[in-house]
């Protein structure tokens, strides 16, 4: 047999010791910020039926989905003449049957629907596991990733929403960011100054045009605005907002001033206005983070009430968390009615910017944490108890499993970054002590077991 | 749109927060142990190159893999000639290059040999995730399921063998379980015993007629034996090591005895009694929970050495865990002479058991704690700081996310299992206090705010 390098499919990776546990460490905070809020966890299958992704992700994402092939005699279905008439794509719910989840968003809803009679709403949730996609791997881009997301349904409270702005501000400086944006929107907002513009009905082109601020400014805004058919007198009402800075409160000021004919526009200042006086009564230090930002459009065709983003600006990222409210998360499976709001977490990007910014423990709480020397069956026999003894003190210990050069057990200690290495030779056995040396500093001394327990 | 009630696919499963609870004690009490033993998280794409898994599992093995269908134009391999003289399993790779993961120990060998140097010897991993397999469901079988190994590859030492012991005797003793067997056997034992019976190269007929012991007793295997052609001399000797009972030790003799003139034999009693020696010197309190079972065949054609297999005598479930020393992991992958030994624990089962004798912990520790009732946005504004100072003390908790009748907050504490919940009204903002409810005696007292902290 041919000696064949394995490798993994494109876009796939696999994670190694030190990764995990970085990847746990984002996890682990992450999670147990969720719990605080009182979100709890739920999983779903890694695969749904196919009927329950198709046509929720529009036709480029129906093409993303990885399909399973049906197990055994998958072409039965199919008589001879179909084979040969049809194309692929007519092809697939012939042979295909499940397929792979895309998102946590749809499977909740479904999830939702599905046991409806034993949930209590609101139900507050929170899923972190892996979603696949067909799409052409690029930097940063994979086509297996963790999605890790937090929603709640049956509550319309604007509450849930500044607990959410809340959230993001936890799990962020927990993991020691000190510069990052929580940028709030609301879609009603967008579409207050749609009406006031008289281009109600083109909502989407108008946000698309505002979306390119940061890039073209405010000329090119207006320029783009104005070729699409803009009028000239809207355009300088829109010039007021786009050109508005300062505090958030002044920006709110100039927003009510020129939304002050929309109905639908009042209501998204209103509703901005209340979530900010919730995160007031949660924590005032998170305003040092927040931004109104009306260029903000992500998922307009999605959501419907107040819109989130988080961005960091330490480093180079694109968006490292967002999310919004819905006001009909379970339509698509027949459950209409039900409002939510939900954001997610893009643990990838968080990866890369902890790690360019070494903000990653540097000493890890849960590797081994002691390491004994092992030289011959003598010190075997003299090691294993003070191994049991560490373990059952909560001590990740290990004992080297054979004996070895010294040279060999020490490069094993520092490719696993232990930090404590006891070493036992005839002097220590006889006299009863251990030689505990510390790997970090390099220092070494002899030590009774007492004395042991305090060092390490 | 009709409606149609969703579903998920056969031999899938929604895990609800309390099963996600119940589930993470579970695998949060393993991996705590293994870590404590020195073992490191790792993780593998959830797909692999078809060519990877296959011919690893045997034919029926790798009908039971699950394919994924090529995305795009899937049929562009094939000639439409081909598409009607072909069946389905021909078909297979022209339109499926992945599959779902089988299990985790062909992911683990191609992990060994991808990253060989990146990785020192010896390498001490665990791994938790999902495998998937095209089974037909049945009561305890899934077609997803999470599989929970650990191995050491690269150390012969037996040590590891005992520490694995000692592994499956913290986790079950620290989930509750008092009654079980780890059962220690060893192939070379096996070999051995073919060898006396002059059967060298009939060991498997020969361990599946002695797996039947159990269930047919000595007799039952004699007969089988006898029909088989195993002469009446050599049916003799293995009648006194069926019969061999009472302590490890007076097993151990019987054997040594009886297998006094193989080489194998007596090599593979070698290896028992070293393990067990090392046992010994770990935590002679194990002893009570191991039994040497010459029975134990489970993997023949894969383990070379030790085999662990492990049960509960609380109720009535197959294993709950097993494993053993294989001698070629990564030869499949054209690396070989890498030995290893390894463990798993059947998750799907503890759960199962631990539910059974209600051994899950009664209180959550990591749900929400305290409710905070809200019957208007006077209660609300001054329920907001407590709920931002129980959070940053650690506590979990949560405000009603808008106005409601009392009762309908009840029953959300009351879905959610909620200890605690603090009711303020009038009175109580009046006073500065709060009206803690224990939800569990249903008792309640008027507290301050640093009373109310010490009686949570």
């Amino acid at each position: 047999m041919a000696k064949i390098k394995p490798s993994i499919p494109k876009g796939t990776r696999d994670f190694s010791p030190l990764e995990m546990e970085r990847r746990n460490y984002i996890f682990d905070t992450i999670k147990g910020v969720f719990r605080k809020f009182g979100y709890s966890e739920i999983q779903t299958p890694s695969f749904e039926h196919l009927t329950t992704l198709t046509g929720k992700y529009g036709d480029e994402g129906d093409q993303l989905i990885f399909k399973i092939l049906n197990s055994g005699e998958f072409l039965s279905k199919l008589t001879k003449g179909q084979l040969t008439t049809v194309d692929s794509k007519t092809l697939i719910p012939f042979i295909s049957e499940r397929a792979l989840r895309y998102d946590l968003t749809v499977p909740f809803a479904r999830y939702v629907v599905m046991h409806q009679n034993d949930i209590t709403l609101p139900f507050k949730r929170f899923q972190i596991q892996p979603v696949w996609r067909a799409d052409r791997p690029q930097r940063g881009r994979y086509r297996e990733f963790y999605q890790c997301d937090a929603d709640v349904v049956g509550s319309d409270s604007l509450l849930n929403e500044a607990e959410f702005i809340a959230i993001y501000y936890e799990v962020l400086t927990s993991l020691g960011l000190r510069d990052f944006s929580i940028k709030i929107n609301n879609r009603k907002v967008l579409a207050g100054i749609a009406e006031v513009l008289n281009q109600t009905d083109r909502l989407i082109p108008m946000t698309v045009a505002i979306d390119k601020l940061d890039k073209i400014g405010v000329e090119g805004v207006i320029r783009e605005l104005s070729s699409n058919g803009f009028g000239e007198e809207e355009i300088s009402q829109l010039r007021r907002i786009l050109e508005s800075s300062g505090s958030v409160e002044s920006q709110l000021q100039v927003l009510k001033d020129t939304l002050k004919t929309s109905t639908i526009g009042q209501k998204g200042i209103d509703e901005i206005e209340q979530v900010l006086e919730y995160v007031t009564l949660l924590n005032k230090d998170i305003f040092k983070f927040l931004e109104l930002d009306i260029t903000l459009a992500r998922g307009l065709n999605y959501y419907t009430g107040t819109i989130l983003e988080v961005k960091t600006n330490e480093v180079q990222m694109g968006s490292i968390g967002g999310g919004g409210r819905y006001d009909d998360l379970t339509g698509m499976f027949g459950t209409s009615g039900l409002t939510g709001v939900g954001i997610s977490f893009g643990a990838d990007r968080i990866y890369d910017v902890l790690l360019e910014l070494g903000l990653f423990p540097e000493e890890t709480s849960i590797g081994t944490r002691v390491l004994i020397t092992n030289f011959d069956s003598a010190t075997e026999a003299y090691a294993l108890p003070l191994l049991t003894k560490l373990r059952t003190h909560g001590v990740s210990a290990e004992l080297y499993p054979s004996a070895a050069k010294l040279k060999k057990q020490m490069t094993y200690a520092n490719a696993k970054n232990i930090p404590f290495v006891v070493l036992i030779g005839e002097d220590e056995m006889r006299a009863g002590i251990y030689t505990l040396k510390n790997m970090i500093d390099g220092s070494q001394v002899q030590v009774s077991e007492a004395d042991l327990f305090k060092l390490i």
